[in-house]
């Protein structure tokens, strides 16, 4: 499949990479491809030119990797996320499957980052995607565990869940076959409309607490039912 | 142990009768005793009336009921917590452990309630309280399941965790205790100190999400790990 990424971080080469082992056609889009931006040094990550050298995959404009993709994953931080989506182009990504994997974290104030209240309260940053682009569909996933945990669920032993929520049901298909076929999740919770990504945004400060006093980026959470 | 109760709804009730039966000296405290309020319906639960009835329990005024406790628990409503509190008063909780149980949820625009952003961006309920109370133990607790899992865990059969978040490792342990050999929680998190409230509190988006679209309460988060 083409895929797309918006976006050229950490998480973005973790999914490129994944992707591409699995046999997809991948491109990372960012703002201007130039040898000093391939070269530039990235958080928790490698250079761009290290990534491209290392999996065979492509670096292009974000408009570029939009256009390419039959599926988006929009990578990007969440504060900028629908700023960038308009630079990757509505017209690129009009009735694709977009895979909502960012988090609207504001690191302004320190740690712990905190969810913007116009981000947050009433909304998210999926159902504001949702609502910036009506002829994209919309799929938050991902966005509630560390990237390797997003390509590599075994890493956990226990039982463990990924959560989807979009209003898209073949969508959600799309992004359902990627996570088992492709990365191996065996459990998957639907929490329906793009509503339930507030549900899922509002996770990381779970998140962001237990890997601050424990240490450890390999957790997730599993839903227990009676 | 001589327990306090401040509200007197289903979570009070349930919590009361459990350690009632659990072998505690039980009050529950409202606003104004009168036969009217003992005998007014109360969503989804009893009349204090009949609970008096059935459990054998006590019915005071919130001060009364804090003067009591030397544990007492926060189960009114989160938007109106700090005001309640303050008529059980300040010198009846000085130096107690209060556990704070409620949830800052505003059902005033509808289904789904949202965390109001002066109680959730940048704070938490139970950290507005400590700070409202200096003089208290605050411990949040129990907040992030209904109250039938609360006092029966064991209701849920695979792994799931009971959150507790606090600034005193005593007050803490003394949470740990009733919830352990009262109720009989296997699985206990501790989040730090009572910042670790934001992150509890955060949970309800998702918690009911899952109510509203599977239709069973008896659900919990557990946390794998790698």
């Amino acid at each position: 499949m083409k895929i797309g990424m918006i976006g050229g971080g950490s998480v973005a080469q973790t999914l490129g990479a994944a992707l591409l082992k699995a046999g997809h056609d991948v491109v990372i889009g960012i703002r201007k491809v130039t040898d000093d931006e391939l070269a530039k040094p990235r958080n928790f990550t490698n250079t761009l030119k290290d990534w491209i050298a290392q999996t065979g995959g492509r670096v292009a404009t974000m408009a570029e990797a939009a256009a390419h993709g039959e599926v988006v994953f929009n990578v990007t931080g969440g504060l900028v996320s629908v700023e960038a989506l308009k630079l990757a182009g509505a017209q690129n990504l009009a009735g694709k499957v977009l895979v909502d994997v960012a988090n609207p974290l504001d690191f302004s104030q320190g740690m712990p980052p905190f969810l913007p209240a116009e981000l947050s309260v009433h909304t998210s940053l999926g159902e504001e995607i949702q609502k910036a682009f009506p002829a994209v569909r919309v799929v938050k996933a991902f966005n509630t565990v560390g990237a390797a945990v997003m390509v590599n669920p075994a890493a956990i032993r226990e039982a463990h869940d990924l959560f989807i929520a979009g209003n898209d049901a073949a969508a959600k298909d799309v992004v359902r076959g990627i996570a088992t076929r492709d990365f191996g999740w065996t459990s998957i919770r639907d929490l329906g409309d793009i509503g339930g990504a507030r549900a899922m945004e509002h996770l990381l400060p779970l998140w962001l607490r237990q890997w601050t006093l424990g240490g450890n980026p390999t957790i997730n959470v599993h839903i227990a039912e009676g």
